[in-house]
């Protein structure tokens, strides 16, 4: 069986990357969504091993000197991060695995696993993203443009991926996301081992 | 608008390349298939324009010269090229083009457009190109092993190749050489030219 792949998805707040991987994941038993371990207190409605991994501050610590974790970072006092177990195991099952991280994190595991494809999702203008970001309701025109900025540095360390996907509608944004991921499993070093037997 | 890609598409004889293509071409009115220049006398039922551009060795020579070509071989006395002019025009117009030519052409326009993709179309094993050389009863078992051993040894240079498409099934082979060109465009090279505007 071939061995799965390991897809970054990054992408601005509110350009709707969620909605975007929620349709790539329907109907798809060959993808596993990577769920991140965290110190954070669980919030209502969120279930450990389905949204994140809650785990101890201590557990953390562990983790990280085991080298368990293919990336990690600290977000307003806890700590978010990736453990390579539950990863490694589906791709050797053949899955591929999508990452939903950013650009730090993205860094670290390209570092780790430099044959890991990184794919930002873009808004089709910044126009539009603001419209989206305003559209939401949950943040003041002050935090809308906080953010705004913060995509357009993003975008400044953009190098850091392979692919572009530009978010004009959730099905143009899953049909590139899927061609790429199907591309990628055509590259030469996958298809040599094939062809070579 | 946004420029065509160039994708060069190769495989060995028999590995039913051109029905691939026919069917990739279905209701594709955004690709574009570049005509061969040749100096061989046109056979029964081929057109100019259609099958190839029928021209003179002199103006072959003034082709070359004038370094209107993108690449050329001799095969059998007879020369064969990819003109530019054709293949330039289409991309302007933002159409994608496919050239369908050998690995030696694909190293010629590698030199001279390195961001052509190029894309080696392979049996899904070997035994399977001698079933389908045979079946086709036009060669003698002597010429099948010839063909069987050059597809052979032009996988060997594959490396020239970006991407394997393996032919399977020709829906597979058209969803991957589909994929592969959409991915393309999602390239950060194209995409970050949209999102600086």
């Amino acid at each position: 069986m071939q061995k799965g792949k390991m897809f970054i998805i990054s992408g601005p707040s509110g350009v709707g990357k969620s909605t975007v991987l929620h349709e790539l994941f329907k109907n798809r038993e060959d993808l596993y969504f990577s769920i991140s371990a965290t110190t954070r207190e669980p919030r209502e409605g969120e279930e450990d091993g389905v949204h994140y991994h809650f785990i101890s501050v201590q557990r953390f610590q562990e983790l990280i000197d085991a080298e368990a974790l293919l990336e990690y970072a600290e977000y307003v006092g806890n700590f978010y991060g990736t453990p390579k177990k539950y990863v490694d195991r589906a791709m050797n099952d053949g899955k591929d695995v999508i990452l939903d991280i950013e650009v730090q994190g993205a860094l670290q595991v390209k570092t780790k696993r430099p044959d890991t494809v990184r794919i930002f999702i873009a808004p089709p203008s910044w126009e539009e993203l603001e419209r989206r970001l305003t559209s939401r309701g949950t943040d003041s025109p002050e935090k809308v443009q906080k953010r705004l900025l913060r995509a357009k540095s993003e975008l400044q360390t953009a190098d850091v991926y392979d692919y572009f996907v530009i978010n004009d509608s959730v099905e143009n944004a899953v049909r590139e996301l899927s061609a790429i991921m199907l591309a990628e499993h055509c590259k030469p070093a996958d298809r040599m081992k094939i062809l070579s037997e």
